[in-house]
């Protein structure tokens, strides 16, 4: 048997966006309701080399197929015009053992699984008649849950809020061109949006709660890191439902874990994203409302298994 | 980039005896020395389906390679006609992340760095005129011990001693046919060799203490949980020279931290296994010397790093 390796190219064909949202979707509810083992990830640093090295393994309980996902990120890689990220998926089966394919991705499963989780808790959590958003960040994750969300519902306007002027309009111009009206904003202009994604790797919060309007949504990826925190915990306070991915990772590294530490939120106040992609939020047209995603390894799991499933064998 | 493959067949001709011998060596001096990274491995358990997953990385300082190990083991499979071990090795940048290959080899380099660890530490613990060997175990390592320990220095004898008498006498043939005088022994008269080197996955003793001659050298390589024994805690008692190759595994789940538990070793008796590779071990013609060898992720970044530097690209 010789082991199958598929290109970024291939995968990009399999991997449709309905595919995706059904995936993530199952899988976060999986998630919800506890059918998923997610051992602590191994880390191996390279301080010479400002770079390091994430391994992590998921399964979703019953699935024929488990994932191991070699990540690694090297921070000087792109002053010699290499990209900072690399890795790929070990699709492994759970029934043998025996490694079934190596997808490699170069990374892309992975940001299309942030993409869809966030678009999917967005739109499940915002209200009904939402229709305008802003990005705060101006990277992949930006232009990703802009035009994922767009997928769900329509948007009247996408305001991109970025540190660089010109990186958002770049941003800009490709949700331009990809039919979407985005233009660049500031920070305040851009925190009392309808619904509200912040994509950064900040380490202070990137919006001022005070300019968070009632009725508004706001969904964090970018806080993956202890160190890092993009919404203020006094918007955890004003919000009246709080979501989190996985209740231990964001209280450990998420923004949630800030608010709790900083007494703004009670740490039982969350309830589990993929519950409310189940039944919808009971949520008033005034209420905030606010989601704390920090990425569960399960849903590697279940794409690559779901992607694979689509590859020629 | 396409991502380089290389199969059993092409690693098995790239990884010359003498390869291994010299980078097992330096890799053993390197992790005694305080040169090597690595991190605690992740676990994955499949109960329903009696299987694992172990995934190792591990470098040292300084080598411009890294590696990921995924090692699989599913106890059923051999019912199903499929081997119970699957796995491969990625060999990753330590300079910039990127992925430089994945070695496919179905454990090989894992058993041979095994076999090269035990045999050139039996070798450097043995005195000079130690010509008979026992192995306890009649599989894979059983047979590789053997193999290269012979390869480091003459064997009189091999007495092979096994609890399934066939799989003993099969072992004996394959050793016989490569050169080797071979016979199966009970354990009392394999425990009286001058050399010993136990290779089961046993979880009492296979040996009594006071079978074990003044002079005798006994290498354990078999104990890689807490619940597993080989060598009784009386022998460590009586040892002039205990080496471990990771003090701290083997204190966790060796057969070292056993003794030590059993009040019969403290807990600072060890050496580090490779310092006795670099210089010759002070040890009487009639000292017992023990090893506790429990598997260190560094060797194998070295070894799959030096085969990928022989193999085509």
């Amino acid at each position: 048997m010789t082991l199958s390796v598929f290109d970024a190219a291939a995968i990009k064909k399999a991997a449709t966006s309905q595919l995706v949202f059904d995936t993530v979707r199952d899988a976060l509810i999986d998630h919800a309701e506890g059918r998923t083992s997610v051992p602590p990830p191994l880390h191996l640093d390279f301080p010479d080399a400002d770079g390091d090295c994430h391994v992590k393994a998921g399964w979703i309980a019953g699935a024929t197929d488990f994932t191991v996902k070699i990540a690694t990120g090297f921070y000087r890689n792109p002053a010699l015009g290499l990209p900072a990220n690399h890795g790929l998926v070990c699709v492994v089966s759970a029934r043998t053992g025996q490694i079934r394919a190596i997808l490699d991705d170069r990374g892309l499963l992975t940001a299309w699984r942030t993409a869809a989780a966030g678009a999917l808790i967005t739109h499940a959590m915002a209200r009904s008649g939402a229709a305008t958003l802003a990005v705060f960040g101006t990277g992949e994750q930006a232009r990703l849950q802009a035009a994922w969300l767009a997928k769900l519902r329509p948007l009247s306007t996408v305001l991109v809020h970025g540190r660089n002027r010109h990186k958002a309009a770049t941003l800009c111009d490709e949700l331009n061109a990809r039919g979407l009206a985005a233009r660049p904003a500031c920070a305040q202009e851009a925190a009392a949006a309808d619904m509200i994604i912040t994509t950064t790797p900040a380490t202070v919060p990137v919006l001022d709660a005070a300019h968070v309007r009632e009725g508004a949504h706001v969904t964090g990826i970018g806080t993956d890191m202890p160190h890092k925190n993009e919404l203020p915990p006094a918007l955890f306070h004003r919000a009246r439902l709080i979501a989190t991915d996985d209740h231990a990772q964001c209280l450990d590294h998420g923004d949630f874990g800030h608010a709790v530490r900083a007494g703004a939120a009670a740490q039982d106040s969350d309830i589990a994203a993929g519950l409310l992609l189940k039944a919808a939020a009971d949520r008033p047209d005034t209420a905030i409302t606010v989601a704390d995603l920090t990425g569960v390894g399960a849903l590697d799991a279940a794409l690559a298994s779901a992607v694979l499933g689509r590859l020629p064998r």
